[in-house]
């Protein structure tokens, strides 16, 4: 997939704006900076523990917003539907899209709809772009210095071991909820305390190994991860063991994961544990001018290991 | 589905923007007056004579933007991929996208890839959003008039009768092309000569009849169609005949609907004929003070009949 778009759609849409392969596009629109960003959801089940795939789209397109530094403004809203969809479970997702706009202050101000005959999609596919405006400048890979420190909102992997587990029905001793949640209120209190604040990203497809790799990638630095001071819940842990994978490799949609000046890395901890979403933010790395290209991740048991990107294939539909 | 969309998402979104109920949604950012829109394609088959569910995705929002006197600038690619599908097939359409962008002169800004696992979507769907800015304010609806002309901008329901007789594996005489087309050019050169263009749509699903009935839809003015003058060809005539379809019902995907005040008619005609999408542009009717929310045909063959909107189900996947 990683190759597929690397190779295929770079080449094919090589333009300055796509090639600077941010989870959103800045334009230039008046006398304005504006972000613009679109992701398609195709989650399966369309509702699992914490969230559904209507609140899912809000919070991800929200998320690539706010992580480019952008005030989430406008949503655009396309919707695919798979003849015979129940109508009450159009209207519990079409509720649960707007619940999560209103919550996230962003508003649905286009849409479409399209109907396909049974068996040609599986239930509803959703489409959302989103339209957000700069007002914090600069965000970027290359902003990265060595001895810069890796902040990690929250537990990772939550919205993975929930989807999973209910789409295989499997149950662990208290259900895992989605992790699902519109990030912009926590990365607005972290950008307001600190001005040296170089990189955001949402750890969601491939988790946080995935996205740590998509920074490194090219990169003068590498990363060198704390696991223990990665946060992950108990149950995701166990879940985790249990069904053989790695919590780094799990998809977040409620995460986010800020590179800073470790100077300030203190007072924009400080800033996100006041945000219910931020409450068990931790630094969990550091950027090092060793390992170029590279992470390195101290394990719990004492050694040391190199994280990679996934080679196969990611989970599929989780998003 | 129109009632769906009413009942359900129009309840659900409220709010000024949405409500306006035009292609793309209005956006005040900054010192600029933007249209943001979004349309996603699920066209069976996907490729077909005229054109590809690339180029289509392209000009479906082009022509969205387009039609509410915007410049379309900016695009957004969201695909969702079925497991296994030919990657020959997916760089012809990645292709048919580049060239359809160029050619309608937009850059593909952002994007997004999922793929789902054999069986759980047909092919490839596509959705595209679309930022342009607006340059000609005031078209709307409301701003219709008696006596306005209705402008047709060529022969209707080609890309219709492409999809089908693919599809369907029909074969006229001669093969029909899609009409499938970027109407940015066309619409340009029209709105640069009158100052009094009222509104434009592109007839796309439902074709002319659905897009006028949305017009009247709530209005204090009817419309009068003349057959004869809306333009068809004999190609779709007779596949209309054969596979007992009305003309007036079948999607274009590159025709625009133009009203216009009468006096300013002569001359947005000239403008449009002068543009190889426009060469047959027509006035195929007028509003009217009588027939109140209503349309009426007078036909070929003399007679006048009232033009309702489709109660069934539109021909699916046209687009």
């Amino acid at each position: 997939m990683h190759e597929l778009i690397d190779s295929l759609f770079m080449k094919e849409f090589a333009n300055k704006t796509l090639n600077a392969k941010n989870d959103s596009a800045i334009l230039k629109i008046g006398n304005k900076k504006m972000a613009f960003t679109t992701d398609s959801y195709v989650v399966n089940p369309i509702f699992f523990p914490g969230g559904d795939i209507g609140s899912l789209a809000v919070h991800g397109t929200v998320n690539d917003l706010s992580v480019c530094g952008a005030k989430p403004l406008f949503i655009s809203l396309g919707m695919i539907l798979e003849e015979g969809l129940d109508r009450a479970v159009l209207e519990k997702i079409s509720r649960s899209i707007n619940a999560a706009a209103k919550k996230a202050g962003v508003s649905v101000v286009t849409g479409d709809t399209k109907v396909v005959e049974k068996g040609s999609c599986d239930k509803i596919f959703i489409n959302t772009s989103g339209i957000g405006e700069i007002f914090y400048d600069g965000l970027s890979v290359n902003s990265i210095r060595p001895q810069d420190a890796v902040i990690i909102s929250g537990p990772i992997g939550e919205h993975a071991i929930s989807v999973l587990s209910k789409r295989e029905g499997i149950s662990f001793n208290t259900s895992v909820k989605s992790d699902s949640a519109p990030l912009n209120g926590l990365v607005r209190k972290a950008l307001a305390v600190s001005g040296r604040i170089r990189f955001m990203r949402d750890p969601t497809r491939g988790g946080v190994a995935t996205t740590l790799s998509e920074m490194v990638e090219r990169a003068r630095f590498g990363i060198c991860v704390d696991e223990k001071a990665v946060p992950v819940t108990e149950q995701v842990r166990q879940a985790c063991e249990l069904l053989g994978f790695d919590p780094l490799y799990l998809a977040c949609e409620g995460r986010v994961i800020i590179v800073v000046d470790s100077r300030d890395a203190g007072k924009v901890i400080s800033a996100m544990r006041k945000d219910p979403l931020g409450r068990k933010a931790k630094i969990a790395g550091h950027i090092t001018k060793e390992y170029k290209g590279k992470i390195y991740l101290d394990t719990l048991s004492g050694g040391r290991r190199l994280v990679t990107m996934l080679s196969g294939e990611q989970l599929p539909r989780i998003c």
